[in-house]
């Protein structure tokens, strides 16, 4: 069966493209600077239950993404959890933090607010991931 | 000059031993199954800014520690998360998690429940962890 993203992330997401084995998503909250990065596996939850292979390209995605982060929205500092206490699919959040966000210093899991991206925010967000990244 | 573990890492965990370049801490909280790796460097804060190989040390670290946790404890899942908003120095969390914890399903991060070990629980933890990583 082909892999399928769960509904709560397609709902909350934009995806940028894949990378990896994984499917990168971009959090629609203008909020915080938010990526996700979702293995395109089934049937586990939990990141260590990955092959040890798989585990090692997952994480070398999580820092090529975490640089992407890094280098177009200029945070603070970086917040990467692996959570899945709510939506099982496994799923890696990428979080720029500033101490001017709402949230700060708080994480921002349990944090309600939320400001959708206009569609030219997200245009230039594709195309600035898409480049920095090498994505098709 | 020698790596020193953060005043407050210090303070509320135990140091279980040394393990890919990291510190081994155990959280003084028995609420939760919470471990923290604390990778020996300085100036830097945020994950991906580790030089490639140390990068992939680290999370090979992780792996091992998480099916330490997952063996050892039983939990229902798994929480991995860098955060470091407050502590700077950058640490990772491990951490079971289970449906009937208090803080389920919202993270552990800001949640202000605590209970100290019992020396007899923090020595059978330390030599579980000692037997099953290997630490000397």
């Amino acid at each position: 069966m082909a892999f399928a993203l769960h509904p709560q992330l397609e709902a909350g997401c934009d995806e940028l493209g894949r990378l990896g084995g994984c499917r990168l998503l971009l959090k629609n909250n203008a909020i915080f600077p938010w990526l996700l990065l979702v293995p395109e596996v089934d049937g586990i939850e939990d990141l260590h239950q990955l092959p040890a292979d798989q585990y090692d390209e997952v994480m070398t995605t999580v820092r090529r993404v975490s640089e992407f982060v890094a280098a177009y929205f200029q945070p603070e500092k970086l917040n990467v959890a692996c959570i899945g206490n709510v939506v099982r699919q496994m799923h890696l959040h990428i979080v720029g933090r500033s101490a001017d966000d709402p949230a700060w210093p708080a994480t921002v899991w349990g944090f309600d607010g939320k400001k959708p991206y206009s569609d030219e925010e997200k245009h230039k967000i594709r195309a600035a991931a898409r480049s920095f990244l090498g994505l098709p």
